[in-house]
């Protein structure tokens, strides 16, 4: 087989531990020279590649790359762009090809969740329907945890470890205010359609350390009568109380509480977050001061708290993408498996891109408690492992010492494009 | 002199390292036994001494007690309550003295800030005016960064440690996001009156590292026009930008920009933070795609990332202040002495709580850049050193390992008070 490049790219929303994907995707290519070439990034995600705007990491020191393990975020950029179909939409797919032929490209590594696995599926069939050969592999990352058949997403692990400890942290400090202040702790996070981020509030609190925290779950309709009742018995046992609140909760008729029609003085629509909401409607009905956060960015780029566990995954995940495409795999993604004992193990699988993509995972039933406010001991079973570990980055001055790459682009070879 | 017991309180808005100088208090306490009996300390501040709610401290193992160093928030409970004036309200000092007699109690450590100086400076005023002996010692503590003659406030350190980090992880994502989505991201802190805060965001952006960051003073009149000039011209060089505004920011009349007068779909009057506000202008006068996070209490209650010089700073004051009592002192408050030279340093100094008391140290305009909208590289040298350091506390099954108090109620002596 003759020597190819390889194409990497960051696609959708970024996560405390994509770079460490890309750490291990380029460390594996490089020491697989037989088979992989260069590796070229794409800047800014699939564009990067439609643009012809590739970065040559291989002007990339040992040591930014290996610093890419620790560094937050899409060190090359990423994108909220979604191919269209193949057959309508020929032009896109007919101008990718150009570009891998113009710098000898094999093989294609995209780092994304959902939405770039369908992106990915469709780069795949290239091979197949356009006569031109390219291995696409997937890597799996998104904070919403909510792709098939792998046991969990990289970038998740972090999110839940930040959203915990959060919810630990400020739950410590409304219990020091609530005797005459904030009596209630109202926390925003992400995910608008699965609660997987919210359920891990829940693990703020232990069998030795109790804290009183009601989670409020996209996958459960908000029934306003029955959250404030358990709002004001966790604040009658405890003296306060925290919730938790996914962004993407929403009604029995599916309105999104967020969407609540805020006009400001002159009349004009304000868009704010749902934790405001939530606030507002405990101070009407039941009296109780409030203080409120949302995490927004915080959460997903919080990377001097990420989970070891998942900082690993996501760099041997990255690593064992490019074992694929040695092996001549086409159009998978590498998985996690988890093991069956007691202990935590896990190990890499593969899946069928076709299985992946578009598909979303929810919280199963058997994961939110019977009132839909809190977890199962089931779901905290499967939640726990995810957060182990701390794997910090060096520091220097008080502040992370995070990476940037050069990015020195790859000489054009092609007319511009227009996206 | 008889030996007397001690009474502990924390007051006002907890901190990250509050606890550490609970700490200092109780270990540098039992280490001084000639003079000082027990610590009692208040449950939640000084309404634990008015109701004669007393936590025996003794009770507590030399390994909690340690726990306390590494524990965010107030572990004997904070409260939001001024002693009145004396003359006028002698009913509560009377009860004072009167709990402090029924349990031998001759030294009065109170932990808070500038208003918290104030009911000390009003108890140290007991043994004056009312004849009771007691030696009334502040120990400083508000993230705000306000008290006087002290060179900086325990809790501000690692307050401005997490917003520093948060506005450099967050403005890796949005760089990372800017080609085709967010391109402000926006972050409210807390910081009602001093720009304190607000001009740690600043810290995010290294000279080489370049961060693009526009931050909003409450020292400075929000101008609309001028920001949003500011802004763009971010945007249009780096292709970003992050702000990072103060909850107290407020235009040239005086009003705060938070208080938009918002009505829900019902007309009822909805409570939003400052961040919203900031970024719908930005839409409405840029255009421009953004997101939005309100730190909150995660800022103040964050010890996962607090700064180690100023946990360390905690802890000796805490110390420091018992040294104060055993040298007979009363009505004083130890501070931190920088030390002129070009390495920073720093010892403890005194001052007197007349001085203290009811006293706001707003950011000085040698602090602010010419333009509003940043700091000046004097600020830049006051701030870095209070940062430095890390001091995670142990972690366990991924989370911190913060300790609880037992909490013993020291039996009561005395009839019921109504506050």
């Amino acid at each position: 087989m003759a020597k190819k490049n390889a194409f990497y790219a960051q696609s959708g929303g970024v996560t405390a531990v994509i770079n460490a994907s890309a750490c291990g995707v380029i460390e594996a290519s490089r020491e697989n020279k037989g088979v992989i070439g260069k590796v070229y990034a794409g800047r800014n995600g699939i564009i990067g590649a439609l643009t012809e705007d590739l970065i040559d990491t291989s002007k990339e020191s040992k040591k930014t790359i290996e610093g890419l393990r620790y560094t937050p975020s899409g060190a090359f950029g990423s994108c909220r762009y979604k191919l269209k179909d193949l057959n309508t939409h020929k032009r896109e797919y007919e101008r990718l090809i150009e570009v891998f032929e113009a710098h000898n490209i094999g093989f294609f590594f995209y780092n994304g969740g959902g939405d770039s696995a369908d992106t990915c599926l469709k780069v795949s069939q290239l091979s197949e329907q356009m006569g031109y050969p390219i291995q696409a592999i997937h890597v799996p990352k998104t904070v919403d945890n909510d792709l098939p058949i792998t046991d969990n997403c990289p970038g998740f692990g972090s999110v839940a470890k930040y959203i915990a400890i959060a919810t630990q942290e400020a739950s410590f400090d409304v219990a020091s205010m609530a005797k005459t202040s904030t009596k209630v702790f109202v926390l925003e996070v992400m995910g608008r359609h699965a609660g997987w981020i919210a359920a891990a509030g829940a693990l703020a609190s232990r069998e030795d350390q109790e804290i009183p925290v009601v989670i409020l779950f996209p996958e459960v309709p908000f029934n306003r009568a029955k959250f404030m009742a358990t709002v004001q018995s966790k604040v009658d046992k405890f003296g306060y109380c925290s919730v938790v609140v996914s962004e993407g909760v929403a009604d029995a008729d599916g309105k999104f509480l967020a969407d609540q029609g805020l006009k400001d003085n002159f009349g004009h629509t304000q868009l704010g977050g749902v934790a405001p909401v939530v606030a507002n409607m405990i101070r009407e009905d039941l009296g109780l001061k409030y203080h409120w956060a949302v995490a927004d960015y915080l959460q997903r780029a919080g990377r001097h708290i990420a989970s070891g566990t998942d900082v690993e995954q996501a760099y041997q995940l990255g690593r064992a993408a490019v074992k694929l495409a040695v092996e001549g795999k086409n159009s998978v993604m590498p998985t996690i498996v988890r093991g069956s004992g007691k202990k935590y193990s896990w190990s890499i699988g593969e899946a069928p891109l076709s299985k992946v993509a578009n598909k979303e995972k929810f919280m199963p039933k058997s994961f939110i408690s019977r009132d839909g406010f809190s977890i199962t001991p089931k779901c905290r079973e499967y939640l726990e492992p995810l957060i182990q570990g701390e794997d910090p980055p060096p520091f220097k001055n008080g502040m992370p010492q995070y990476v940037k790459i050069k990015g020195v682009a790859v000489p054009k070879k092609l007319a511009d494009f227009e996206l």
